[in-house]
């Protein structure tokens, strides 16, 4: 088994979930000594990503137990390995999901090592080394340098932690299609969840009029008194949603559940954009008539790369952006994760991982 | 009825489809008077497009019938409106899809009316006196001369008659992606029809790499040998379409019949672009992990507007681009549409109106 790797003598505590409908347990394993080029970070936080839970239950059918999930980890550096200039032991880190990359393709090599083939994840994944990568449901992670990131001093580091993968996978869509600086656009996003929540934020940060769109009427006060957002459309109205037709110039969909692109695509002014980050387990529907008829765009984005993650997480310092989280603590995975399958968080779970907080 | 609006006192002979599984017979009707901005042409061609099947049988639900199919026509200038400068008696034009849009909105203003939400089709379209528009199975047309295009002299009348549907459609999308004057791109062609094979004309003009994906390996010499492609993926076969993964800058989707995007969009590069052109009438299944792995793009595209349709008719009497067509006598269209709903036609019907071909 990979966990025999030989320089893997360092043991560490984490919580793992052993087999698809089974509980997260503690579970004690091996990481890698600190090498060359890695850091060693002793894990403070950790976000709870819909992610996990996909991984948790092997909905994807790829899970390899035990698996410690977590991939939206704040912590402090340890250990520095020698070919390490840009971290130094007790600075603020920040990993989220890249472990691995081929580092020699066009891609890694073009600053989006994110989409590079050979991609491997901060857990499921194969390290270069073989082994099976472990998230951050854990004490501590060895992590090679060119996959961390700094947490600006403005970015606290509970609520900042969700950043690391809900934070850049708003956002990167958000910069390709030119929101960051452009005159204000008519922005929309659906759902209001981990990532919606924020890339509200965002939107609002960078000056666009920004709609909310969701079927759950019940969330409209919350969008626009507390988020800030500027209308609120329930997708499920018919008649709201025909008054709204080519009025957005942009969608971001945060939605994991399957669904009918065609109602949203109708929100689209011509030429308009709809990004999907959501990662539904079935095709979405694709109807051809309003994405022709509007010469309407879909595009898919999947997190981004540390240069971008590290442009992030210095965005949300200067404008104050962090996640909106309940923390939890160590013994309150499983019910989180209950909850979390419900969509009943406001707005993402952060594990207490040190057990320092005082906020539980 | 609108046929019966005052001004439409020119009789004229045509043909037309009186119900879903009828057959077209001659059916006589008016047009209106040439008025200050129309010109009218006597038809000598009309192309037979896949939409004229899906009108005739109302796949769609929105037929009005006695509906006179055609929107790929071509003829000669015979009557000339006084506010009427560009086109003279005598002239060579082109009428494709586009009989009125509202000619005030930031579409037609930017010359993108062929997305007006207003847009009235060349048949089963109401124009702005209320009448129904009638197509180019018919001896004579009267068009408002802003929806007419001249055709040039190296054009041929027969075999450019598809171009103003056909062409079109395939000529937007590949200039919207940039690949008119592009240095050398890997593009793919999916669907070796009336659009695809008119695609691949462009792609090779244009300098490109072209591979023809395509369910029929019957395809693959005519596609290389008489067309030029310079690749053939079967698209059912799973080990071709693995060993193509990501080796595609752009594709042309002119399937009509339902579809997965999936296994196509595997085949695009990471920032790839795959164009809709088709129209299948059931949602297309799109599956979220090859869109947001590959950071990859859908986009819709729908016919032309004017003056891209010009400049298109123009780009292929510089290349000497035409269509691949078949043609048909008016006491032919029965049997053509008939070997249409099977796609047994290399690669377009045309109708010989006037009679003056002597290729039948």
């Amino acid at each position: 088994m990979a966990q025999t790797t030989p320089n893997h003598t360092q043991t560490v505590s984490g919580w793992a979930a052993h087999e698809p409908f089974g509980k997260i347990t503690p579970y004690v394993f091996k990481r890698r000594e600190n090498g060359d080029n890695d850091v060693t970070i002793e894990i403070l936080y950790c976000g709870m990503c819909h992610t996990d839970l996909h991984y948790i239950r092997n909905d994807w059918g790829i899970t390899m137990y035990p698996v410690v999930p977590g991939h939206e980890i704040t912590g402090i550096i340890t250990k520095v390995g020698r070919n390490v200039s840009k971290f130094k032991v007790g600075d603020r880190a920040g990993v989220g999901c890249l472990a691995a990359t081929c580092l020699k393709c066009e891609y890694c090599k073009d600053g989006q090592e994110n989409y590079c083939d050979q991609v491997q994840f901060s857990y499921n994944g194969i390290f270069w080394d073989g082994s099976i990568t472990y998230g951050g449901y854990s004490k501590f992670l060895v992590a090679d340098h060119r996959y961390v990131v700094r947490v600006p001093e403005s970015v606290p580091m509970d609520s900042g932690a969700p950043l690391l993968c809900a934070g850049i996978t708003v956002y990167c869509p958000m910069k390709d299609n030119n929101l960051l600086d452009s005159p204000v656009k008519r922005i929309g996003i659906v759902g209001l969840g981990g990532l919606g929540h924020v890339a509200v934020k965002f939107g609002k940060a960078f000056g666009h009029h920004v709609s909310v769109i969701s079927t759950s009427p019940s969330k409209e006060k919350e969008a626009k008194e507390r988020l800030g957002a500027d209308d609120f459309i329930i997708s499920t109205n018919a008649e709201q949603m025909q008054s709204k037709k080519r009025t957005l110039d942009f969608i971001l969909d945060t939605v994991s559940a399957k669904h009918s692109l065609g109602p949203l695509l109708e929100l689209l002014k011509v030429n308009g954009t709809l990004v999907i980050v959501g990662a539904p387990d079935k095709p979405v529907d694709l109807p051809s008539f309003p994405l022709i008829f509007g010469k309407r765009v879909v595009k898919g984005s999947m997190i981004g790369s540390i240069e971008e993650t590290q442009e992030m997480m210095d965005v949300c310092g200067k404008h104050h952006i962090t996640c909106d989280i309940e923390m939890v603590s160590t013994d309150q995975i499983n019910e989180a994760l209950d909850r979390l399958a419900k969509n009943d968080v406001k707005y993402r779970f952060v594990i207490d991982i040190a057990g320092k907080s005082s906020n539980l």
